[in-house]
């Protein structure tokens, strides 16, 4: 009995894995599969194209072919994909050139493209039609996957000479919808043009209507730079697996110096006094694992400078601004760009916000609106496991006189850059709830609802003082009048004073009180009881129920 | 520039992958790792003990070693693993019984005790310890894992005979946090023995102190039966790969019988009738795509059987019933059941759903309590982005007269069982929002609180009857002295007969009312405006503030 189970044992592949659980990369829903296709393929040629420093097309293109039956075109114009890997790319899971690097991309699994042609063939039958124009040859060629084996299925057609380059990926789908809604790919690019000002983007919907986001800044970002692991972060595994994959035989020092960053022949020698025992002559594929658990414990007990912000390309403060200007207008804007902070493996990340107020945000209708990005890339779903939204919930937002978050007209962005982003799954839709990364979120958040909040504590304290003021000017006439019987004085003498006492009193308030407005003090780590905000002052409704 | 980015193409193995993304893992946090690890380990246990069987006995021990360092020993009465597949089963992603098999099983991926290993080794650098007995042969053996090749490495340390069987597990761990929180390791169990009523489960607590769940239950659940697919639910690849996989040369008409389940030689008829064009004495090798997508539309256009219960084994009415008042000895207590269903791949699910009200649910503070289970595993964590939770919270729970779900005293149990569920994510957590799903959660959530609603709306009507009747009592003193007065007949008698008209209208009515209420008529498809349940009447506050 027990061994006839046990012939049953097998192996299988990340691809017969994936094929069976689809709803791991996304696919699941029709109008969701959908936008998970173009998001796959966008980011890959993103990546790409900035990669080869070269300025971002993309053109998307979806046609219907039948009910939920589509045919997608996507092309860029990078540099295209050599022959011998061009199957791979498409047709191999786990295969790729960013998986292993240390490096801030949109991709980092390997999974992506393959996941597009596997979807297209289990929902047509139909190969994925690939073009690449690479190195003056372009090729065009069938892909499918042998899900047995994980290995490309490839058939290639033609291949000729030619001058342009990038890659264009044909394939068609069933049981994907197009609708323009807040899960749409309409919105999926609107929201990738928002945070990739320097890409243009076209969409041709399936009703033949072409969508242009055009490119507002002529030049890429700054690259990012591939970087060496910070110290702070890294764990045991992660440091003796660099020790055994060092290929020279150094010694532990040099070792130290080479594969850390921010690691000095100074911080070595602080180590050095740290770990008395420790022989930092010895060959690091000799550290054991007690020593290299020893060597971490004194990385945490040292004063390191921050990760490079090389490593990081926000999308920044300036364009975060412009971009919520363009969308929404709003009456105040504040946008934080926090410094770049590690995380487990000593894997820089850095959170950038910006939240708008009022204005167009309140005349679009939005409340509580969260957009939500990792490098630069729109999450649309799963909004519910994120660490985005997840921190939002547990922002005290009255703090910051937003009382009740979805019902007011606010609009947030929260970016996170990270050479690694810790997805919950391989769809990529939402960042798992790492406690570093919650944390930075929290503060990001909280250093920009400051900024809200003081224009909001300032308008609010404007109207008040409005407010009063017409009620006191309304009871000069009144004074005045009394007044001038009981002394005898001229009653338009009095009612001038007596103005002039409230203009002094009430003008004097009123200036510069849009600049003031507590809860200033605090500086990125919220205490209990720490700018706790201006309370409504007790009765203020009624006041304003009198004059307006 | 742009070869040099393809001299970084790498492929990767689905160990390098995880170890990377172990989050997907469910590996974040302290104290959710160290759940996650027993979670996998005990679901493993308990399908290797049933899969034979056996009765199961499982112990499970933490014992604290550090600051956040523990000993994880998991041991079970099983069939224990054969020498040739231990390795694998505990040291090769994707490798074991359960990935391919169309059986409702608590593992499905192959990944979750190899997961534990992987965690282990980058943690404390430790193998992980396998004692083995099986077949009369007890071996024990430390394993660990080649991430490159995604290999178990395996060292034997003894081999000996024994009359017992079994599997136990010993590891370390560090970056794990014993807690005894909603999260924590003795809820988790404590969940699984309230599902599973016919496990013993032992835990030991770093603090020795040892929590026994004892079996309530002397016999194993009926075992699901290994099933066919259904017919509805297949797709267009599917059905090919069935084709493909075909080892005898047969005709498609003894292919389809053979291959699906409530497809007997009637139904061939009727798809012949309605694809007259189709071979059905071809070999189903040689079925090309159109001819099986016309195959999987007639499929959907004929009537079927339901799938078979047989490959479905909820917690079942009774058992939920029983683990329920031992819990909460609620009030009110209804449980639903539906039918089995099937989604996507013909694979057949079903929905139990239990809904305690009140009573001890009140005394224990709890509120809008969910407790999630699929195959009788409980899921505590990811419950943002979970079919459950989501379809929880798209209720109209104003309609079942539990205004706000999460201040009510009250507590659901939701299981959903199926031959696969399609989790989020390969820590199985959270259930992914397949629209079949979820709609079947939903329909089974209706009809429990349409139960529910009975009970309570019976409750509030005599209560309303029971106030009128105090306020009327009230005047009967005051108007039979009136009346005495401007009639002459005796105060005494007018009072009794004033009372015996209230007594008779009021006893009636109150009679009775709790089997009413409304709401009824649903029939698990829930349309506008039907069963919109009782309103409160207007006033009926003031009048309980009289007189209580």
């Amino acid at each position: 009995m027990a061994d006839d189970i046990f012939k049953q044992f097998k192996e299988h592949s990340v691809a017969e894995f994936f094929k069976k659980n689809r709803q791991m990369l996304g696919f699941s829903g029709k109008v969701r599969s959908m936008t998970m296709i173009v998001h796959e393929l966008v980011t890959n040629g993103l990546d790409a194209t900035e990669e080869a420093g070269i300025l971002p097309e993309i053109f998307v293109q979806v046609e219907e072919l039948g009910e939920d039956h589509f045919r997608l075109t996507v092309k860029d114009n990078g540099p295209g994909i050599p022959k011998m890997h061009l199957g791979k790319a498409l047709g191999q899971m786990l295969a790729g050139t960013k998986f292993h690097r240390y490096l801030q991309q949109r991709g980092q699994q390997g999974i992506g493209g393959s996941a597009c042609t596997m979807f297209s063939y289990l929902t047509t039958g139909q190969p994925t039609k690939a073009i690449s124009c690479h190195n003056g040859r372009k090729l065009t060629a069938n892909i499918a996957i042998d899900f047995k084996a994980n290995k490309p299925v490839i058939q290639e057609i033609e291949e000729a000479p030619t001058e342009e380059t990038g890659l264009t990926v044909i394939s068609e789908y069933k049981e994907v919808r197009y609708e323009r809604s807040n899960y749409g790919v309409y919105e999926y690019l609107r929201r990738t043009a928002l945070a990739n000002p320097h890409c243009s983007i076209t969409l041709v919907e399936p009703n033949n209507e072409k969508a242009v986001f055009p490119r507002s800044v002529e030049t890429n970002p700054r690259r990012p730079f591939e970087i060496k692991p910070h110290p702070l972060g890294i764990g045991t595994h992660d440091l003796l697996e660099f020790a055994k994959h060092d290929k020279e035989s150094r010694r532990l020092s040099s070792f130290l110096q080479e594969t850390f960053a921010r690691m000095s022949a100074g911080k070595v020698d602080e180590l050095r006094t740290l770990l008395p025992n420790m022989d930092f002559n010895k060959k690091p594929q000799q550290m054991t694992w007690e020593e290299a658990e020893a060597m971490v414990k004194a990385f945490g007990q040292l004063r390191w400078i921050a990760p490079s912000m090389d490593s990081l390309v926000p999308i920044g403060k300036d364009q975060v601004e412009i971009s919520f200007r363009n969308i929404f207008s709003p009456d105040v804007l504040v946008v934080t760009e926090r410094a770049p902070k590690v995380y487990r493996g000593g894997i820089p990340f850095m959170v950038e916000v910006g939240i708008a107020y009022g204005g167009g945000v309140a005349a679009a209708g939005k409340k509580g609106e969260v957009m939500r990005f990792a490098n630069r890339v729109p999450l649309l779903f799963d909004s519910g496991g994120c660490a985005i939204t997840e921190t939002i919930k547990t922002m005290d937002w009255k703090r910051y006189d937003l009382k009740e978050f979805e019902e007011e007209p606010v609009a947030v962005l929260v970016n996170l850059v990270s050479v690694h982003v810790p997805y919950t799954s391989a769809g990529k839709q939402a960042i798992s709830n790492e406690e570093d990364m919650m944390d930075e979120i929290k503060f990001a958040l909280m250093e920009a609802s400051r900024g809200v909040q003081k224009y909001l504590s300032g308008k609010r304290k404007a109207h008040e003082i409005a407010t009063k003021r017409k009620v006191v000017n309304r009871y000069v006439q009144q004074l005045a009048g009394d007044l001038s019987s009981l002394s005898g004085e001229k009653k338009s003498e009095i009612e001038k004073q007596l103005l002039d006492i409230i203009e002094k009193k009430y003008g004097e308030e009123g200036e510069g009180n849009g600049d003031e407005g507590n809860g200033e003090g605090g500086n990125g780590d919220e205490k209990a009881g720490e700018g706790e905000g201006v309370k409504k002052p007790a009765g203020k409704e009624e006041e304003g129920d009198i004059d307006e």
